[in-house]
């Protein structure tokens, strides 16, 4: 029954971080039944290094034809469905690759950029992130780009944002933002975690949260079970139609250096872990047994299910929120 | 009497702006009895426009090698002053060309580059400006920065920063920082203007603060006299040991594209006129009749001893303060 219904669905994945992409893990999207993924690259990365990626991913579409197409609207997720493939959505996880320039958002966007997150973990001339000691807000910049954003159709994403930046941004937006990989604070006390003040704010701005069941961001040694007990009481905070998956799978890194960069790029010559934890190699956290690649997709609509949803809301939660959301929010106005 | 004491005098301007730079500016400057200059023509470029300009300035020494000379030390200017040269030293007027890299530091220090003002008008990486609505202080990545710049004797510079920022620079530094171009808030009310608290932290910190007659930071249609009383009222506040020189002169700016890029950069579509003025041509207020260009500092030896001071109080405000405060904090540590 919920194999049957898993097939059936879209399902939509809020952010999938790129290391490299051997084809094992597209062949892991499709035996996932995984219709879409959001997908990034850029950390701390400027212009230049997105021309290449987006090479790379052009390549990709290519080589791989048979399982992966570019998604770029709403449209093109119900074709991926039709197509049995896997569409993916390119974003940014930092505004560095627009630099100080308002004019990269238009380029960005003709480009087929959807999501850009308005910082990584440390502040930007954009706003700041959960990480800094302090957080000024959008700066004006930062207005300058949400608006032009909002403009071209591309995403703002919060997930990294520290709290003043992410409510000027939900205010400041003329459209609905989202947080595409994080966890409620209520549930587990992490940086990376959002207050319910911004849970709230988020909702009623009609944005989107992504529910991650990344150990740092839901506690270490938990079980499927507490995963879903986290997303139905974020259901009862904030309603279903708000609520969907971000898993923050990070596959790929074949090496420590790869690691090592996301966390402390050029910024600092000390250890640094982020979201990490001291004492894991690289300071990761590994993701549990019960869901590590994207063939174990299945696994959360079962689980969604025994907590309780409906198949109704359970699709939902799995993709079709994702679906409406991304179809919305990638219109040009 | 006035004229044999500014020809005895090390004479140090704390900023001056880069436009171009016509032979002209070079006469006025020997004219002036000019020692040194601080000039800087970053506002919001990259590395690539760093090494760029460093390359125009290397050839400008060469073409005007009668005139002018590269300055990064104390014993420099010293030799600037006994071959009757201006001195050149080289710095940013915002911290953009780091980008997020912590060794850019010690290469444009290893490049001559001797102060970085921490930000221009805007936030960035390392902090925020005096123009944006909050201020967040020294980001993560600005800790790093002030403390590898007092590693490579590359000095603080502080003049655009916002409050918080400033203050969070002065307390983390190493190392005395500097104000090399505003002017006090007590005196004239303006965002890029100092307030008493940063005044003081800074002269507590054995810091240097360089006044200018700059109209917008000062009062328009005032007199060289209302300038003195401004500088006297300074001394009075944190002695004469922390008060120099800082003329902000913006020359060789032909035309009013320059401007509007120093403004605007590419960070608004929308006008904005900085520390400029709407209605005045690109939002410049023009300097004074009374200081100009760089002919003109003789008159401002001659109205601080009309204003009391004595000579060897004089000297320090024209250039012995800055000349013995950059010698000390252009030595790596």
């Amino acid at each position: 029954m919920s194999q049957s219904l898993h097939e059936r669905m879209i399902v939509v994945d809020g952010l999938q971080v790129g290391g490299s992409w051997p084809r094992k893990l597209f062949e892991e999207l499709r035996e996932g039944g995984v219709t879409c993924i959001h997908t990034t690259s850029v950390v701390w990365e400027g212009p230049g290094f997105v021309l290449d990626d987006l090479g790379r991913w052009r390549r990709r579409f290519e080589e791989h034809a048979d399982l992966i197409m570019p998604v770029y609207s709403g449209e093109d997720i119900d074709r991926a469905k039709q197509l049995g493939k896997t569409g993916v959505i390119y974003g940014f996880q930092n505004s560095s690759p627009l630099e100080d320039s308002l004019d990269y958002v238009w380029a960005f966007a003709k480009l087929g950029v959807r999501v850009i997150q308005l910082t990584y973990n440390n502040q930007n001339f954009v706003g700041s992130s959960c990480y800094e000691a302090n957080d000024s807000g959008l700066s004006r910049f930062g207005r300058n780009v949400v608006s032009e954003m909002n403009r071209w159709g591309v995403l703002v994403d919060l997930s990294h944002c520290g709290d003043r930046t992410s409510l000027d941004a939900i205010r400041h937006s003329r459209r609905p933002v989202a947080v595409t990989h994080s966890n409620p604070l209520f549930f587990h006390e992490h940086k990376r975690n959002k207050s319910n003040e911004i849970l709230k704010a988020l909702a009623e701005s009609g944005g989107m949260f992504g529910c991650s069941p990344y150990p740092n961001l839901l506690g270490e040694n938990v079980t499927i079970d507490t995963w879903t007990e986290m997303v139905a009481r974020l259901v009862d905070l904030i309603g279903i139609e708000h609520v969907a998956l971000g898993s923050d799978l990070a596959q790929g890194f074949d090496t420590g250096e790869r690691a090592t960069w996301v966390r402390m790029g050029r910024w600092s010559h000390q250890i640094d872990y982020g979201a990490g934890r001291p004492g894991t190699p690289w300071g990761y956290v590994p993701f549990p047994d019960w869901f590590n690649n994207s063939s174990h997709f299945p696994r959360l609509t079962q689980a969604l299910l025994d907590r309780g949803f409906n198949e109704d809301e359970v699709s939902r939660i799995m993709g079709a929120n994702w679906h409406r959301f991304f179809g919305e929010a990638f219109k040009p106005e």
